[in-house]
């Protein structure tokens, strides 16, 4: 039998373990191989501690941080996990890293992706790769790119939780139960040794989001994680959702 | 086994037909029992081909709405259909039919309830049916409301389709593949004498919304129902609905 | 010939003419005949100066206040002007005022209905009348409301413009030209002795408007009303609207 | 020299301590004299714990629930708490109750005014709650309405946080530091002993919030609240807010 | 006298023809010179059904589909068709390309353009037309771009019917007649002959338009197009709008 | 003690005159020192009466505006005024730009910063500049940006008002009280000679905002200029704004 993935496209090299850990985790246990895609490092926006160490150069903090996110990846299960290197704060785009994404695709052909944010007023690059990465999944499903490779279907996308998501025009219409993972995405948070002040801060985003959760369904839910669905969800029944 | 509910807030006595006719038969078909209640007969606003009939009164008007409304639910495979009779364009919702709704609740503790668009510029009776539904779910929710009855949990609530959805404000974020009973919706439909001008519409927006569910995933569905959902929904898996 | 009419629902008696009077004025001179419908004298919430003067009472608020209001509907020309006396601040809405506007609806058969904007947080009235005129045209269109009237087609709607527009998520879609009625909406303005505060602040919201109107045609106009419409314009030509 | 007041219009007695119990704290702390109105006891609807001891009745809640209300103000240093009384699940508004929320604004001259979000699908009362207290706002303004008092200025209005901020499109732009009152909010929050499972939930949302203010200021804010403004934030300055 | 002119900028070699196909033919008949941009030949996203043929390459599907819109334009009398070649899925900008729109504005000087949504997560290609048609517009507009050629006036915007309405944040406020052209436009469409799964698709949509352009007024309307409008609606009178 | 400082990003060289032209002033006279980027000239967008004089040239336009633009700097007491003259019609943003402002926001570290609404569908240019600002900002925040100069903390963003804000989707939440400094603003306005038509417009702009900023408030204020917040307010009270 056809082995499900999923595919999650990751400004920073952090974003994907705050936002998006426990999906990865859940999906990784019921059987998905994840592949994680990193745009950036990180390493000017979101290193703050790193560089206040002496003799800190941009090769060395991307070094930490990409050591950080391959431990953070082992942590949850990730099937495999990519850097595309494009710079940070701002991240660069660039004509091949798109047409790296959209072949990444194909090759994979993803049950779900799940990417950043429409809107963000503290960060430019997360929307950039929401933008990058919608626009990437359209391409695959065009007929008449590379013909020669069979086209993408149609995967669901999700939008994950922004820091402050009422200022970035977020709102959840899927939450996701990841109790069962939830020591697994700890353990990714506490990989980020350089963002140590947010382990809490995103510690208590889960479990608001597991309270939401109980309350929004019959469940017992201890910790959550919150998603945006972009496309409407196809689907033969409205009962409430199953739980894994 | 318990067997599974559904409860269905339709203002008129047609609208549960064509807005949620495919819902109705999918979950009847899955071994759902679906109540209808329909507030109003729609004996003045959605009657215009009776009342052009010589010798008509409000009686006789109901009456042949009503035998019309049972037909149709007959053909869907409802397992109750309830009328509340609370007078039409506007209509007055009372104390006793909001009560008699919070116990309705109380007693199917349906897992999903349909009901209409929040806002509609073209019929007042939708959006104050929509508030009725959700409020009284809300109060039978409420544990000090008659204390020795078991309280209701969080079932889902799905919003129809209106007539011109866009002027609703009204944004589908879920589609319903409707496909394999279409047939029984279609014969739910013809059971509408009074309003034949609408049969072919309705058909219509089942084609197109059909479309839009092949196109937003892999499957290959023909007809389709669409509905806003009030409440994130809660799940374990991100993937692909499941189509029944 | 027949003659064309509109219907404006004002909620207090001095909204038709800062709000309104240039759209009442231009059709007039048209050759419309307008109908005015003031749901309240605005005998408490807008009548600051005259309470102002010693031995008020509500009786001769309301008597100032209605002398004001036909002296303006005179200079704009307007065809009946009705007063509903439903209270002020707030308004009390009865089925009899409603029953009554909506028989109105029927007897003029208006080619268009000008109301308030539908949120207003600085006025509740405000918001109300809107619903009150809204719904009544729906209950109007009924085949079942008194089925042996003939029931009203679809006259299109606009909202005029609130005091404070933005807060009042109000977004203008028509403006009017009413240049060449300007000096009656001025006239009109006048007779509203107890609200010489406003007579400039109008002025120039007439001025803004027709600056913008200028800006969006390419037409030269200097005074300007500005109204959302609630329903789709329904048209045969998408080239510049004429002007009168 | 005069001294400063606030008021706040709690759906629910608990309402006002999960929601504002720290502005109410630092106000107090400032020299405000900050008075609670609570319109329910929240029998019904917030007292699912008191439900399952055995004996309850309707009157033994209702006066548990007012002494642990009492209790919090106290906590808090609130000036005056006065409970409406109006049932619960639904709240039943009466003009009454209105007249004497009116009268009650002219009286204190309120600085600022706290209430509910506009929407809340979860609880009907809390925007009835912000309708009734907004509404009451706007007549204690009118020069008509009981012309030998004073009218009523213009104190700006903000909405409390409700449980599921994004689901009620509620958007907060005020972060309100609160770090220096926790422990009085922390034990208000103490004394709602019917509802200690949100405890916990109310302290990680201060902590949250408490970022937030960090993040959008260069303040070190442990501990917030926020608020949504409902009108314009007049001011003679664009710096920083200060801090008390 | 002066002849009237009309422009239609569509991303793709057949949007034009789905999208504003009536609108097209409706001005043609009214005298109207409508001008035709395609940035795009729609060789890569729209053409799957070509890409299924042996044999095929870039150039041979970029031929094809340029004969189908030459003909499609013929069938609609469109007066000029011109095809700027951009690449497609993405397509792809050049300050060249923006230059020759900004020129053909100010040569053709049209009473309205018509464009695509300003939002479709299915289609990048679509709101970048937008952009791009809107912004060279503007430019058009300036006296101190080419300042020896007379600026342009300010032509309405109206944007077309994406695939997906409610998807797109897309609300309909101007509906179009085109019962008497709705021949020209089948013929169009049936040009299409790489998307012939669309024909039936696109009928739909003109017969639901037509249904709600009736409902809106008081006119007996069979086929309608869509439109939202994105400048207020300059105008003289508030009536229903005219049919051609 | 340390001159506090503001920073305003003015799309043309006359924009931080009409929009924020009295917040300059006023600041100035608490002893700001205001920094003005002008992005254009605004030569060929805004300049239209000085391109109907013979021999008119780009350069020669351009000196024109640079005077105009430094003359009402003068008046409203500016501390500094940059022209980064990236071109007009559109400005075209370069990467030496974009470090060259973030540059002087780690320089000045201003308390506010001021730029342009997010939407504009009448100048493209105005929202491109908005998100230059507000983009530079975010890297300036960056650590790892530079790491040898410190970061900037988190100056509010305030937006300011559009030429015609309601099609902007723009809506104030701050009215700047700028009556004591309006005659400086006057003066400023005063020296954009080319723009003579746009004088009274923007004079009664400030009327209006007067007039709703007393209306949102109990101070008496004549003169207003109005603001979108981008970033909550945090503040240690929620009572009126201090007038300065």
């Amino acid at each position: 039998m056809h082995q499900k993935t999923g595919l999650v496209v990751s400004a920073h090299s952090a974003d994907f373990v705050w936002r998006a850990g426990g999906a990865i985790a859940a999906h990784a246990r019921q059987g998905y191989a994840v592949t994680v895609v990193c745009l950036s490092f990180g390493e000017r926006g979101e290193s703050a501690k790193l560089w206040k160490k002496s003799g800190m150069t941009l090769e060395t903090v991307k070094a930490d941080r990409r050591r950080e996110a391959e431990n953070a990846a082992k942590a949850l299960g990730v099937h495999d996990i990519l850097f595309y290197d494009l710079g940070d704060y701002p991240i660069q785009v660039t004509p091949e890293a798109f047409d790296r994404l959209v072949d990444l695709y194909r090759e994979i052909r993803p049950e779900f992706m799940l990417t950043h944010s429409r809107q963000d007023p503290y960060n430019f690059d997360h929307p950039m790769a929401t933008e990058f990465a919608q626009h990437a999944r359209v391409i695959a499903q065009a007929h008449g790119h590379k013909p020669s490779t069979p086209v993408l279907g149609a995967p669901p996308v999700y939008l994950f939780e922004p820091h402050q998501p009422e200022q970035c025009n977020w709102k959840p219409n899927f939450l996701l139960d990841i109790t069962d993972v939830w020591e697994k995405k700890l353990a990714a948070i506490k990989c980020m040794e350089g963002q140590e002040h947010l382990w809490e801060y995103y510690t208590r985003v889960a479990l608001q989001r597991g309270v939401q959760a109980s309350r929004n369904s019959d469940y017992k839910i201890t910790y959550g994680e919150a998603y945006e669905a972009v496309f409407p969800h196809v689907t033969g029944t409205l009962g409430h959702g199953a739980l894994a």
